[in-house]
């Protein structure tokens, strides 16, 4: 006997959790389909060939990896065990577990290129595995819920995603802003000041701004080789406020002709441009070039969205790349994504009280009886109910009525039929709403049409 | 780059696979909630010390285990190396991928047993992964469907199950009867025989009286300590065809008041009485006291799915077990469970033609233009289309109108909006049924009335 225990970092869902869940994902799946978007899947199990080397280093050490089936060690010296840990596991492994669904999904258009209508638009929503340290919030599994348009340039598909991305939130009750800049901004503010080798130094500084604020960041950028006097001329841009509108002229007059910040502005206002006729209040998509997250394979735009009214770090996020499927052997294939960062988004809508009541249970009826007469009459009529469509249940032993009552309360079914001597002599049940305490006598006929 | 491929035994799952499986997953789910079974997820790893001992020494061998994280060598010496892989594998690994959906559900109501409503109805639906050599029909990952009720004794949950069996096959209009047994008919044939101490030896013959004949069982049997008189005995038992009455009859008199045995007879007499209530034709629930199938943990009755139409071996399987959940510090909790073998039923359904025409897309229409201005007013009109429900698409990009009309082809969308100057300038649209060829001049408004 042992005291059973979850591995570490992994949770189970019961049938509350698994309620709340599937309320978040029907909701976001809905929307992908009404998009146009179609549901693939990949396996867990991936080659580590296609895995490792995608996600950078530290990416590679928090791939879950699976030990080789049979005698792996037998082809091994000792002089392999004496290398090492980290290059041991690439003798014993070559399997491992998957990280994101983005690199699958690459792996996935490549191999499937011929069968697919391009431009194609994918949706996931699969569990990934990260050997991460477990904390508040952070699991080693976890679902990512992903949509994708690959195989066209055309912003419109920015645009998709963004009205996706509100028709979501907008239906989840969840008020979220979407945060949106280029990629090719970032590249023109750092070219305008001659420092176009410095652009990764300038991205990840400036990523932290949040966290850290300008000073610090300011600091990290003069350590990184950028003068005082740049830090100056970037601290007017990083202080100003305003809308999209005011933000762009700001950054028109900084650019002063630069073609690749001229570009990325070019792509916020088209974008902008055709949200306005998405049917949506848009005062939530905000133009901000302060914005550079994940740079690592983006090349476009960007998105980060987050929850309006707690402060709850990113809860999607996404972008546009242009060599995702170039490493699997087709280059050329520009896309966009956005991933739903779903356990957060559960987390901000039980934080803030958003679920609606949601029966955990779908049974609308519980059957019970006092003896084995009872019992068979049940039998027959919970089956004439699941016929009609009615999810119902029936108690399956021959037990003191209270038995029957408790697990009804505490699975929340609304109604208990009781099928006593006297209603059975009479064709009927004794119908009893667990809610108000009310009790009726009713023929199965009057229980369909109370009950549908 | 490299060429691209599936890690072996898994499979990708395309938008054409995907509506298939899901047609089969929503049948199965709609049902199992009706019954009233509620859904859990566990997690894909669990901790080695849940799984292994569990499904005997070739189950152990068959778990993907997953290599530790770290410098996870730093503390082995070489003689752990030495040892060979066997053991090695325990000492760099803690953790394996779920083998199937029964081990971690008793785990999970082991760990649970307070919050839970008894008797409990759980559904899961899952991938499991084996380390099995892959062939045809075979794979590493698959999903598995099981549907138990632990925490009663009752036989009506025997009855649910198998009415549970015959709803969802009827749903799929595929054919299959449900084979039953009970494990007391199997040990009251031997101990009927004396052979009380062979029952597994019997069991374990007798499973395979379908793939090599009754001789090579007898002759099994007799290797194993029966005497040809005894096999002449069940010879006799082996050959009777007859009705699920008539074998109920024919064992009574075999029985001739061993109490083993008819007690088992009693559990088959109780169940099929029970499903002549449920209301559905019962000619499918076969009573045969020689299925013997998985009897490690099973105590009562015992369940095969079979398709009619198909040899095609086990589509369904399951029980009933006393002890699941011993393991893990839970004495005392009888169960019951049908586990859906979905991958075959697909593989079943796909032989014998029984999908339905199931649109792997669900936009109902794509919009298409020839400039800018036909873009933004596509762009305006989809999302109308999606806000009143109505899954549309718009082609992402200004192109020659033929390369939209390809596009709603090979994606089977059943209509193509054309915003062409003449139609915008009427604000209508050309729409063209992508099967009659038809088209037609339409308001915005006409084309919801049109498809809604």
């Amino acid at each position: 006997m042992q005291k059973p225990s979850n591995a570490r970092g992994t949770r189970d869902f019961g049938p509350k959790e698994m309620a709340k869940r599937n309320y978040v994902f029907n909701i976001i799946r809905k929307h992908f389909e009404q998009f146009g978007f179609q549901a693939i899947e990949t396996p867990a199990i991936e080659n580590l060939s296609t895995l490792t080397g995608k996600y950078g280093d530290e990416g590679d050490q928090l791939l879950f990896k699976i030990l080789n089936s049979g005698d792996y060690l037998s082809k091994l010296s000792e002089q392999d065990f004496q290398e090492g840990s980290k290059k041991f596991t690439y003798k014993v492994s070559e399997k491992g577990l998957r990280y994101d669904l983005t690199v699958p999904f690459a792996r996935f258009v490549s191999m499937n290129r011929n069968d697919l209508a391009f431009p194609f638009r994918r949706y996931q929503i699969q569990p990934v595995w990260r050997a991460d340290r477990p904390q508040k919030g952070r699991y080693r599994e976890f679902y990512q819920c992903d949509a994708d348009i690959i195989g066209s340039n055309s912003l419109l598909n920015e645009a998709e995603l963004i009205t996706l991305f509100q028709a979501i939130f907008n239906s989840l009750n969840l008020k979220a802003n979407l945060v949106i800049n280029s990629r090719k901004v970032l590249a023109g503010v750092v070219d305008v000041l001659g420092m176009n080798k410095h652009f990764v130094d300038f991205a990840v500084a400036i990523d932290k701004l949040d966290k850290i604020g300008w000073d610090a960041v300011a600091k990290e950028l003069v350590e990184k080789g950028f003068t005082v006097e740049q830090c100056a001329v970037l601290a007017d841009l990083i202080v100003f406020e305003g809308n999209n509108l005011a933000k762009i002229d700001k950054l028109t007059t900084f650019f002063n002709g630069n073609t690749q910040g001229l570009a990325g502005l070019k792509e916020i206002e088209d974008v902008l441009r055709f949200i306005q006729q998405n049917g949506f209040v848009n005062t939530n998509i905000i133009f901000d070039y302060r914005l550079a997250r994940g740079l690592s394979y983006y090349t476009g735009l960007i998105f980060e969205g987050k929850a309006v009214d707690i402060p709850f770090g990113s809860i999607a996020g996404g972008g546009r790349y242009d060599n995702l499927t170039t490493d699997f052997g087709l280059p050329n294939m520009s896309g966009v994504g956005l991933s739903f960062g779903i356990e957060r988004m559960i987390d901000v809508m039980d934080a803030l009280n958003l679920f609606p009541l949601i029966p955990f249970s779908g049974s609308k009826i519980l059957f019970a009886y006092f003896d084995e007469a009872g019992q068979t009459q049940a039998f027959q009529y919970v089956n004439e109910l699941r016929k009609q469509g009615i999810p119902s249940e029936i108690y399956p032993e021959v037990a003191k009525i209270k038995k029957p009552f408790e697990f009804a309360d505490k699975k929340q079914i609304p109604y208990v039929a009781v099928l006593g001597e006297q209603e059975m002599a009479q064709n009927k049940m004794n119908l009893k709403n667990m809610e108000s305490g009310e009790q009726e006598l009713l023929s199965l006929q009057d229980l369909i049409e109370k009950i549908k």
